[in-house]
């Protein structure tokens, strides 16, 4: 991690109508109003909620960190935050990437480890109630001892929580057939910035009734109302699935498979992207005797029926072989395709073994994958940095990983400059600056650029209709008036 | 069509700022500005903009009518509109069921209907770019020409607009596997309450930058903003549909038979339930040869494969006979599938033949279709009101509609008991006032009941975020302050 002056940091402003001394005061009036609550202020403990994963990004120390149980000391904490006037952080497993839980200096974070619980599984409708503190990984494994599956899957399912899975819309290697956490979420409940609680959607599959609050909490990275209940779909648990490993002599000629894969129709639950940097990296960690000379690897998985998915791999056989393909591998069985993907999941942890790695996010339109790998290696070949590439490629999401030495005085300048000249390239080729991980505070300076003014005043002023005060993670996603980076 | 009092109307509220006269000015202005857009005044062609598909609703006789033909004359519309105070309401095609584009009186209402070009169609990322005006069908068989699919198909496809069904999010017969238009939304280009242009999203298949205006946006029935453009995800062309027809001793077993193909994971892209008070509707208008004695029928379609259909179908018929099917019939070939599904979607028509039609569209958890159904049945026993009763069982969507003589003076006051009776029972199983129809001015009493005050309190102060003066097709959702009914 680098010492020298902070790239992105969250901001202060001071919440109207705060007067010096009230972040003690607030912890004076939890301590008097909750005092079953487990609050943290010691600072050794509020020191470990001051990061999430986020490398390179100024973080704030907390002024102290609660957490709750349930959504009444949820809603009694804002309500005290509120009359208070002092900003709270929203936290889940801290796994985040583009700091939306790093803590704010002076603010309170609310860790939502403890609202754990499973709350219910209706298996008739398919649905299962959660609170937001579960890891992803086990609400997977509860919901599949009644045959059924919750999809979104983030390479960090084993570790992150499906609040902060909420927070950030996040996605994973199977949502190229399966879409992200939003496409699976019919309800929540909320709380507002000033401790209201309200409940939006149901178990309903279609309901009209009002404006979609559902889908316009999830992905506001705690800027709008903090969830303490979400009501998720499933679908019966699909077969194992069927995998195929595909090589190819250049990025461009894997990019074109990616593209004729999506123009024939083939809809496979996993269509990663390798490129030899991480191939290498990822070899090196696990020996499964990749082909450490190709220029790009893809992962392609099947989740139909045995034949059907026998046969929908044939199909992605003939498109890669039609571009090129040096070598195509079927795994033997589930258990060999289980550890290809897991080693799929781990190429950050791989790249971390060579280096400090910076994480970037690109999303791209389909078509435009090829071209941006094409931008993305003549990015980092100019700044003279190592790069390991992978990613959802079936969704147009790129992850191009810098990779640095751990005392590289110069990774700061360098990742910032990659990280505009990459940003710029996706947004002339219709992409986003961000696919999954979230705008959060790492990303705050591109969004206009990408979407414009006019749409950031649009959201600025939702924020400001649901949070006057403006304390709920303040500078996450965009600064309001009168905010400014520490 | 009662002549009696109304029974839901849009409101009238003097618009901030608006002085006597001020529609006139308008007019003159745009007049002025824009010479070149078509504007009708004339009582007879505005008359004819006055009323939308909804039954017993009052509505208003517009100012004038605007026919845009692009973004720009929408843009400068919507600033003169602001200017003078004016509100204006947005219409599609004018098939709404819930009044969202049915006239205010002293408003101008822009009819999309002249914005009716296809303006791209990007194959390699399987997305078409659309003005709104175009028709859900006519947009369908353009993409086949490429081998693509729009799935959303509400009832009226033949007649309805894109732009309509993103008002509502409108559903159809094949959202139980497909969706609704929202999930098939990429992107759009929005003109503000103040003529302000803004794109959200795009072609990314993953975006998550910034809050989620296009999904807010869907649904909103033109009280946010007017949408001029939209990108749309596309699927390839799926097979030919196999299609099957179950019928049942009682209404109860249908809906056991649809509880069970959910629970045994079938996802049929059609699964529609028609009563027998409707079945026989439909026989009398086509002469299927139904069968005439069962409580209920579904028509059940697969759009897998061949092989893969025959065995989802085969799977369909153990669960419907396993609930104690009488009869199932599979459809000679496509031809007949498409009649048979045909004869579905005009059930509507079928009832009209027999006297006035008040479609109500409730939906509930899928589990709950059953008690729904009985629910439906004994309120409109005691009303002593004839009932046919279809739906998109499959998710849950129940349309019962009530049949009235054309003159019965007491028609009205049925069915707002009925409604009033329905609209509670659904939301005491869980369910929702409207699943694709929308609120509209016609349930506008309703949202409340269901989502709570404090929820649509949320949806009132983004409403006054985007729209502050409030000219936005006011009273279509709910009423604002100041507001009232007619």
């Amino acid at each position: 991690m680098s010492s020298t002056a902070p790239l992105a940091s969250p901001p202060t402003r001071p919440i109207p109508g705060a007067a010096p001394g009230t972040g003690r005061r607030l912890l004076d009036a939890i301590r008097a109003t909750l005092p079953g609550l487990r609050l943290l202020t010691d600072e050794t403990d509020r020191e470990s909620y001051r990061k999430d994963e986020t490398p390179y990004l100024a973080t704030g120390l907390p002024l102290g960190v609660v957490l709750p149980e349930t959504t009444a000391e949820v809603s009694a904490v804002m309500r005290l935050a509120h009359e208070h006037r002092v900003a709270v952080v929203p936290r889940g497993a801290g796994t985040g990437l583009s700091g939306g839980a790093a803590g704010i200096e002076g603010a309170l974070t609310i860790a939502f480890t403890r609202m754990n619980r499973i709350l219910e599984i209706d298996r008739e409708n398919m649905v299962v109630v959660t609170q937001p503190g579960i890891i992803n990984a086990d609400l997977k494994r509860h919901v599949a001892q009644h045959g059924l599956f919750y999809p979104p899957d983030p390479a960090s399912y084993e570790m992150c929580s499906i609040g902060g899975n909420l927070g950030t819309n996040a996605g994973g290697l199977c949502c190229v057939k399966y879409g992200q956490t939003r496409d699976w979420v019919l309800g929540l409940e909320v709380v507002l910035a000033d401790g209201t609680v309200i409940r939006t959607g149901g178990r309903n599959i279609k309901d009209v009734a009002g404006f979609a609050l559902t889908h316009l909490f999830v992905g506001s990275q705690g800027t709008l109302g903090l969830w303490t209940e979400a009501t998720l779909r499933l679908r019966p648990t699909p077969p194992p699935r069927a995998t195929l490993l595909a090589f190819f002599p250049t990025l461009e000629a894997s990019g074109k498979a990616v593209a004729g894969m999506t123009a024939a129709g083939i809809q496979p639950v996993t269509l990663e992207l390798l490129d030899q940097f991480t191939i290498r990296a990822v070899d090196d960690m696990h020996g499964l005797g990749l082909d450490r000379d190709a220029a790009a690897m893809l992962l392609i998985e099947s989740d139909l029926p045995a034949a059907a998915a026998d046969a929908e791999l044939d199909e992605a056989v003939r498109v890669c072989e039609s571009v090129g393909a040096t070598l195509v591998v079927r795994a033997a069985d589930a258990t060999e395709g289980d550890w290809l993907r897991q080693a799929r999941r781990l190429a950050y942890q791989a790249l971390e073994r060579i280096g400090t790695v910076k994480m970037e996010d690109i999303g791209v339109p389909r078509s435009r994958v090829p071209e941006m790998l094409v931008r993305i290696e003549e990015v980092v070949k100019r700044y003279g940095v190592r790069c390991g590439t992978f990613g959802h490629a079936g969704d147009g999401n790129l992850h191009p990983n810098l990779v640095f030495e751990r005392d590289d005085p110069r990774a700061d300048e360098i990742t910032e400059g990659v990280k505009d000249e990459l940003y710029r390239a996706a947004i002339e080729l219709g992409g986003t600056v961000t696919a999954e991980h979230g705008i959060g505070s790492s990303r705050r300076e591109y969004l206009e650029l990408q979407r414009g003014a006019d749409a950031v005043g649009v959201m600025r002023s939702i924020k400001a209709a649901l949070d006057p005060l403006g304390i709920l993670n303040p500078g996450k996603m965009f600064l309001l008036e009168g905010e400014r980076s520490v």
